[in-house]
C-alpha cells in the first residue's frame, strides 16, 4: 500500500530500456539439487523480462570428471572439490564486467564434455548449479535463489521409474538415496541460509482445510509451494492479484490457498508465502500483464505465445513471486537506490 | 470468471431501486447461540445495502418466561417449548406480505418484557434468534445464516470475567457450561445443517504456517474465520479482492491466509472459505465499493462514516462474504431467475 515514488516512475522509462543503459550485467545465482527444477523457477524472469535479455550458464560444465571418470573414482559431483569452482569465480568476475567467457559444457546425454562455448553476457546472467551460492560467489551476485527440493517429492518419481517400472532392486535405490542425501546435506543444503528467495515444494495439503469431506479434485502436478522471501524495503508499484469472490462462492470454485506469514529463517526475518491448489489463469494473466508493463516487454515483443503455454497456476504464480523481487532488485540497483554488492576487485 | 449477462445488468438498475419495486419484503433468518455475534455478521448487509432498507427483529421477545420466571422454572430459553414459536411463524407470514406486526420485546438489562412494538417491514427483514432456522420457518425465509460459535472462544471470555476477575467458583461455571452446551446441542446446533451460509470462528492458526519461528504480531481480536457457503449457480458480476503482492514481499507485510476448498457438509456440496490474519483495509474498501456500486447505495447516501469505522479486517471480509451471496439471492429473486421459496399460504 506504500505509495512512495518508485525508482521506475522517477526514471520515466521501463526496465528493459534501463537495462540497455546499464554499466554491467546483473548476475542471478540459482542453487539447488540436480533435477530440482532450477530452470523452471527462473522461467518467469525470462518470460516477463524477455528471453533476449537473459543468458543462462549451467555449472554442470565445471565438473572435473565426466560420467566414466566418476564411476571409477566414486566421487559425486555434489562434492565441491569435484568441480572447478575457481574457474567459476573467475568467469563470474569477467561476466560482471561484461566480458565474454569460454564456458565448458557437460552433455547429459553422452555423459561426456562437449567443446566449450563462448558466452557473451546479456543484460541479465543466470548462473544455475549445485554450488551457485557458495560463499566466494555471493559478493559477485546481485540476487540469489535456492530451490529446496522436498526429499519425498524428489525421490518418489525415481522410485516409481526405477523400482516399480524398471524392476530395479529397491535396496540399491535405498543405498543411493542415503549416499546422495548425505552428500547433499553436507555440501549443498546449507546454501539456502543466505538466499534472497527460497522455494520449497510439498505435496498439496488442501484436503486438511475441508470441513467434513474434501470434494475438490486437483491435477496430479498440483503442489503446495512455499516461497521464503527476504523482505524488501523498497516498494515497487502496487501489483494486484485479483481474487474473484465469485470464484470462492460459485459451484465451479477451484480449491486454493494463499497465505503470507512473517517468520524467522536461519536467524533472519523473512516472509513465508504459501500457495496451494489452482489459481484462476485469468488472474495470473492480469498479474503478468502488470509486471510486463513494468519491464516494457509487452510493447516490444509479441508475448502471447509465451504466456499461453500450458502450465499449472501455482507454478506460474511462484515464477512471478520469484521474478518480482528480482526485478525490484534490478530497478533499485539501476536507480542507485540500493547498495551495490561488493566490488569485483576487492 | 463467468461473463454471462447478470440479472442486474439486464434490468439496468441497481438493487436498491429494484427492492423499492419488489412485491414483498425479503426475509433473512439468522440463528446461533446468544452472544455468538449474530448482529455483527449481518452488519455488512446493513452497511452495503443501506440501513434504511433493513428491519431487524430479535426473537428474544418471543421467550415465554422472563428472567425471574426462568429462575423458578429452571427452563432454558434454548428449549423451543419455552418460546412462542407459533407467534413467530404467524409474524413471518405477515411480514412476507408486507404487513406490520406487533413484536414482543425482551429487555436484557432488566430481564423483563417491555411493551411490544409495532414493526413495519422494510424491504429486507432480518430475523435473529436461537430458533430462527427451525423447519417451520425455512419455507418463509429467502436466505439463511447460522453462526456456529466455537465452544472454546465462547466460554473463555466468560471464564475470564466470572472466575478470574470476579472470583466465582469455577465448578459453578463448569456445571453451567455442561447444562447450556447440552441444551445447545439438542435444540440449536442442528439448524446449521440447512443454512445457506454457516460461519465458524476459531483461534488464529497462522503460526502453524511460519517456517521456523513465527514473527507476526496479531491484534487480540484476530480470529480464524471459516465461512461455509452453499455454492451459487447464478453468477453475480466479478468481484475482485485485490491482493497486493508487495504486501506479501515487503518488510511490513501483514500475516494473512485466504483459502477456498470444495467440501461436503452434512451431505451437501459447499465451499469452505478460510480467512485468518489481517487483510489490507484498502483492499476491503475497494471490495466494498464494488458491492456498493451494485446495490446503488453509494450514489444515494454518504457511506464514508459507515465504512471508516474501525473493525478488524477478517470480520469485515466475513461480512462481505455473507452479504454477497445474500445480495445475489435478492437479485435472482427480483429478476425471476430463481425459484421462490414455498408460498406462504401452502
Amino acid at each position: 500500500m506504500n505509495q512512495q515514488a518508485n525508482p521506475l516512475e522517477r526514471r520515466q522509462t521501463d526496465l528493459r530500456a534501463q537495462l540497455r543503459q546499464a554499466e554491467r550485467p546483473i548476475l542471478l545465482g540459482v542453487a539447488g539439487d540436480s533435477g530440482s527444477g532450477k530452470t523452471t523457477y527462473t522461467h518467469g524472469i525470462r518470460r516477463l523480462l524477455g528471453n533476449d535479455m537473459v543468458t543462462t550458464i549451467a555449472l554442470d560444465g565445471y565438473h572435473k570428471e565426466d560420467r566414466a571418470q566418476r564411476r571409477k573414482s566414486g566421487r559425486l559431483p555434489l562434492d565441491p572439490d569435484a568441480n572447478h569452482l575457481d574457474l567459476v569465480e573467475e568467469h563470474l568476475r569477467a561476466l560482471r564486467t561484461g566480458q565474454p567467457v569460454e564456458v565448458p559444457i557437460y552433455n547429459h546425454g553422452t555423459g561426456c564434455f562437449d567443446a566449450p562455448q563462448i558466452v557473451r553476457p546479456a543484460q541479465v546472467v543466470v548462473i544455475e548449479g549445485l554450488h551457485a551460492l557458495y560463499s566466494q560467489f555471493l559478493p559477485l551476485l546481485d540476487f540469489s535463489l535456492y530451490v529446496d527440493s522436498d526429499q519425498d517429492v524428489k525421490w518418489r518419481w525415481k522410485f516409481e521409474r526405477d523400482v516399480v517400472a524398471r524392476g530395479h532392486d529397491p535396496e540399491d535405490l535405498e543405498s543411493e538415496i542415503q549416499r546422495r542425501e548425505a552428500a547433499y546435506k553436507q555440501w549443498i543444503d546449507f546454501q539456502k541460509t543466505h538466499a534472497n528467495v527460497v522455494i520449497k515444494v510439498h505435496e498439496s495439503h488442501l484436503s486438511a482445510l475441508a470441513h467434513q469431506q474434501y470434494d475438490g479434485s486437483l491435477p496430479d502436478n498440483c503442489y503446495h509451494m512455499e516461497i521464503i522471501v527476504s523482505p524488501s524495503e523498497l516498494p515497487l508499484h502496487p501489483l494486484n492479484l485479483p481474487v474473484n469472490l465469485n470464484g470462492l462462492t460459485m459451484l465451479d470454485a477451484q480449491p486454493f490457498m494463499l497465505a503470507s506469514v512473517p517468520s524467522t529463517y536461519w536467524g533472519r526475518r523473512v516472509n513465508v508465502i504459501h500457495v496451494d491448489g489452482i489459481l484462476p489463469m485469468e488472474a495470473m494473466h492480469r498479474l503478468e500483464e502488470d509486471i510486463m508493463a513494468l519491464t516494457g516487454i509487452a510493447t516490444e515483443l509479441d508475448t502471447r505465445v509465451l504466456t499461453e503455454q500450458a502450465q499449472n497456476s501455482t507454478m506460474r504464480f511462484t515464477q512471478s513471486l520469484v521474478a518480482w523481487p528480482f526485478l525490484g532488485r534490478i530497478s533499485a540497483l539501476l536507480s542507485g537506490d540500493a547498495p551495490d554488492t561488493e566490488e569485483f576487485d576487492t
